[in-house]
């Protein structure tokens, strides 16, 4: 295997801050070249010469130069200034020791229509640049004036017939505008100057919008980029693989953690390409091994909010089975699922908080995991860090989470435990876990959705929105396809606001249960802090559905959430907020269900404000 | 004059927060109604009899009520099941007390296509409701599956012929789509049930997404809404001007804040109703004096950061004039241009920070300006709290900026200070204030907008966006027609990184010079922290405009930034940051250049960013 058949690059303007971040960022992260895109250019204190001596330095080569746009003009004089203007940018190709310059299709109103007439003035551009040792790449800009397909830039680039003068593509303007990459096989090798690549979610948008604010890297949106790739190489294009992605969020994020993103997208490209051409030298890491299930889920609590979650716990129908050997954890135990609670970590004092530290996935082979997160780039945990003593590998997640991966056995880290002597019984009839629920850093949310599919394996599915009282939420599950492992991500979609007194950042974790409607009444019996849902709920519900009228009484009476999606039902229960942060869920899935119940997540949301006003003023 | 001609409403979906915190605030702010969205009573904790009890606590009629969409179906089944799901939604409104529900047009795949059908079916509903003393308000959604536009709305009214069924008006679903508000004239006064008001910035995107991230409060956005109201109003429309405002920030800000600035928004909407009308009846506060220039900058300061500042106005050419009588607050002036230093603000610490803490504008009536204010809502400052001992009125802006209203004269301000004996000379030949730069909190882009416009009286201009190093950045100005006044603001589009190191909301203070060359070689010879600016800037200028060499070469000397608009060209001299978070600029407007040089606010980002950089190190 090699993990270097491409070169690989990436645009400057792909990640944020001044052009010394960007660059260090790039080649820390791995990278072989750089686009040059022309406003960190002049922003920057270095003169060309000095940018490409710095460049040098850290390994980078400059693999393409983009310094302006509307070239072509139907009106002379102008044509004439932006002759004199390319003129001057070639004088800084030459300091910077690039050969490569990107010329987007106008998108002015001069724009030229006549297919004769633009390849005219693109030949005559083409031919200073020539004369110079330079060559002119031209891309069709999805929203050109006139030239707004690839298949209208390469007749212009074929009118043209000029040896300084090919193709640029870019998989976004290509896919975004239905291109379709066979027709690329027309195009002599020799004429793909540069490719581009970025993803993009599906959006009914203005196209030029869509490409300057919600570009991806590949794997995080909806395009088949391994298609596109495969075509592009099929045709004979040689050079590197570079990403041009214009993202909100990468603009204002960390570039050192963006570009270790982008990285992995091209990794997990090559990947993707590997499994089209059953072309085992493509391989950038073993395939992910099968992820069976959840060993356990690890809460961090400290000295206040242990005791409230045991208690939670207890009450719905938890037993504490087992106490790590030299650790002040403890094991919980109900049918398959485990939960530890952690209070080990050190803090500087009890604030009362509870987290969720740690996921444990059973691996088919659990160092091929790991062995595959470090080939993709994920950070590697030392070994100490985790609860038990056990030779496990764990790896972080975008959010901090610490995901373990396990394979649960008498040899494995259960001996960590000593037993408590209490046999987990049937307890409330809580046989599994179902999904954790994690909330992610702002800037991490499509990090997060590249990390669990090119790490773990896990597919992402579609992106859902709902209003929260306190501001839109964006959600995001993962999964195997088996659903024996889920997450469910979400991130408020513009940061919640400071004001708003309700739970910062949930987290929670759902375990399965085969009645719920008995899982409930038992956890009320035992004291289970469950949730107080409002009877209009049950009120819109009967509105709603035609419920049964049993199913709909026990819902009102019980505090139940339930919802519907196009394979099936499902209901929830749900406790009150733990250590400020964290609540339980059971759920039962009905008729394959495949949802999360995001439609009822305001009511929940409403309600876990209202169960916390009313614990400050009691 | 009379301010209670209508009664005002406002959606709770205007307000983030949950139903409790919604009702508060629309009360506090004096709002006479509401109109209750479904999902807001869904997950409510009283029932609707309690809501409507604690609304009549509050003094807030229920106006509207709207509980779900795609009530008419091809498919005789669903239509039955909606018919179902109506009457329980009836049994609701008959315990909130309130007799208009709401009905959009339906964007599901199974809407009714037939007129005829459509109005059998609108008919059926309203004879149910209709019998219980409801009506049933048809509104046009702008992406109805088949009703998309009102005046299809309307012909479904007219022919279902049923007292019982009438209009819903929305300004957005009417404006978005182009409709033309004079056709309400044909509408039957007795059939226009509802009006909803929002504003919108015209943006080229689906009208769904438009419509739910985008609408802002009148007065905010491009709609023309007084000739909207003034047809609806003409077409015998009499009940309550209900605002429906989807977006995204007041979704996730403090509703008591955003329910005032709903309420503004109404106030000036009214305002611009009378000015049409000529119907001093409607005004609904004294007319905005005219602004006619600046008397004064304050910057508050304290024992690290003031000597920084200080030194910084004396290198620019100020001279200290003047002492204040009783308060540590320096006055420095050059030509028309006043700079006070406040370092009578008691903080814990010296932090070494400098900011903005006070405008003073030039008003023709300055009681007159503060009467305005209190009438629209704008928070009224105690007199004491100024920098000054003269009887000023101020208010504070959105963003904490105290605004005075003052008249510069002998018998002024002015007096307040002793001279120092150091009379203001020629200094650098900076000759008066060309406008304040003030980067807005999140969540009060749009608020101030609408501040500045309905309480001074100043114009917003087009909403504009650039990528700066650590982001987007949204900017707008504001001024007078006859721009004495102006400010800039900017707001970072999703929030700032915290990863940034950059310069955290910065402000600055923009003096004009008729000939900035001059000024930035004065200010160099006088020692004036001035910003250094790459050469690859005007090497960039270079290319990209035909400069004369001089004025080039000048630029490159001196580290001037240069712009160009459609009506002339400025230049633009910048300090290094003062105090952590402020700058000076001079600037020197060319040929009627109306803009504020944001094109090189990136260039400017950069080196400031390294400025400070290199101090740290230094």
């Amino acid at each position: 295997m090699s993990d270097r058949p491409f070169r690989r690059a990436v645009a400057t303007v792909c990640l944020s801050g001044t052009l010394e971040d960007k660059l260090g960022a790039a080649a820390a992260a791995g990278f072989d070249g750089i686009e040059v895109f022309e406003p960190d250019l002049v922003a920057a204190p270095w003169s060309p010469a000095e940018l490409a001596a710095r460049c040098a330095d850290l390994g980078l080569s400059i693999d393409l130069y983009q310094p302006f746009r509307d070239l072509d003009s139907t009106d002379p004089a102008r044509f004439a200034r932006n002759l004199r203007r390319a003129e001057r940018k070639f004088d800084v190709m030459e300091q910077l020791g690039t050969t490569t310059v990107l010329v987007c299709s106008s998108v002015a109103a001069d724009a030229v229509a006549d297919p004769d007439q633009l390849a005219g003035q693109l030949a005559a551009v083409a031919q200073r640049a020539g004369e110079r040792g330079l060559r002119i790449a031209y891309e069709a800009l999805a929203w050109g004036t006139h030239v707004s397909t690839w298949d209208r830039s390469w007749d212009a680039v074929r009118r043209a017939d000029s040896p300084a003068l090919g193709l640029c593509l870019d998989s976004f303007h290509v896919l975004s505008r239905g291109g379709d990459p066979a027709g690329f096989a027309a195009v002599p090798a020799d004429k793909l100057f540069f490719l581009q690549l970025a993803d993009a979610p599906q959006l009914q948008m203005d196209v030029l919008q869509w490409s300057r604010h919600h570009r991806l890297f590949p794997g995080q949106g909806a395009f088949d980029l391994a298609a596109f790739l495969d075509s592009v190489l099929a045709a004979g294009y040689t050079g590197p693989l570079s990403l041009e992605v214009f993202n909100d969020v990468y603009r204002q994020s960390d570039p050192a953690r963006t570009a270790v993103d982008a990285m992995r997208s091209l990794l997990w490209l090559q990947e993707q390409l590997a499994a089209r051409r059953g072309d085992p030298e493509l391989a950038v890491a073993p395939p992910a091994p099968a992820l069976t299930g959840w060993s356990f889920t690890e809460l961090a609590v400290d000295g206040v909010s242990g005791p409230e979650v045991a208690a939670a716990l207890a009450g719905m129908g938890f037993t504490h089975t087992g106490q790590h050997r030299s650790k002040p954890v403890q094991l919980w135990e109900q049918g398959r699922a485990r939960v530890l609670l952690n209070a080990s970590v050190v803090r500087p004092s009890a604030t009362g908080v509870a987290s969720v530290a740690a996921l444990g996935l059973e691996s088919a082979d659990p160092p091929r995991s790991a062995q595959r997160a470090e080939c993709l780039k994920a950070p590697v945990l030392p070994r100490t860090r985790g609860a038990t003593e056990a030779d496990l590998s764990a790896v972080a997640a975008p959010d901090g989470t610490q995901v373990f991966f396990t394979r649960t056995g008498p040899d494995g880290w259960p001996a960590d435990f000593l037993p408590t002597g209490s046999p987990a019984g049937a307890g409330a009839g809580v046989t599994g876990v179902d999904h954790v629920g994690l909330t992610q850093p702002f800037d991490s949310f499509d990090e997060a959705a590249l990390f669990y599919r090119a790490v773990l394996g896990l597919e992402p599915q579609a992106v859902g929105e709902f209003a929260a009282p306190f501001g839109l939420v964006r959600t995001r599950a993962v999964s195997d396809p088996a659903r024996a492992v889920r997450l469910a991500l979400s991130v408020s979609a513009l940061r919640r606001g400071t004001w708003a007194p309700g739970v910062p950042d949930p987290q929670y974790v759902a375990f399965t249960s085969a009645d719920v409607v008995a899982t409930a009444r038992a956890a009320r019996a035992a004291g289970a802090p469950l949730l107080t849902i409002p009877g209009n709920y049950a009120d819109d519900l009967d509105a709603r559905y035609d419920l049964a009228p049993e199913l709909l009484a026990a819902i009102r009476e019980l505090g139940l959430l339930y919802d519907e999606d196009e394979h099936g039902r499902w209901l929830q229960l749900v406790t009150r907020v733990l250590g400020d942060r964290v609540f339980l869920v059971v759920v039962q899935r009905l008729g394959g269900y495949d949802g999360y119940g995001a439609a009822d997540a305001p009511v929940r949301m409403a309600a876990h404000r209202r169960s916390r006003a009313l614990a400050t003023t009691d």
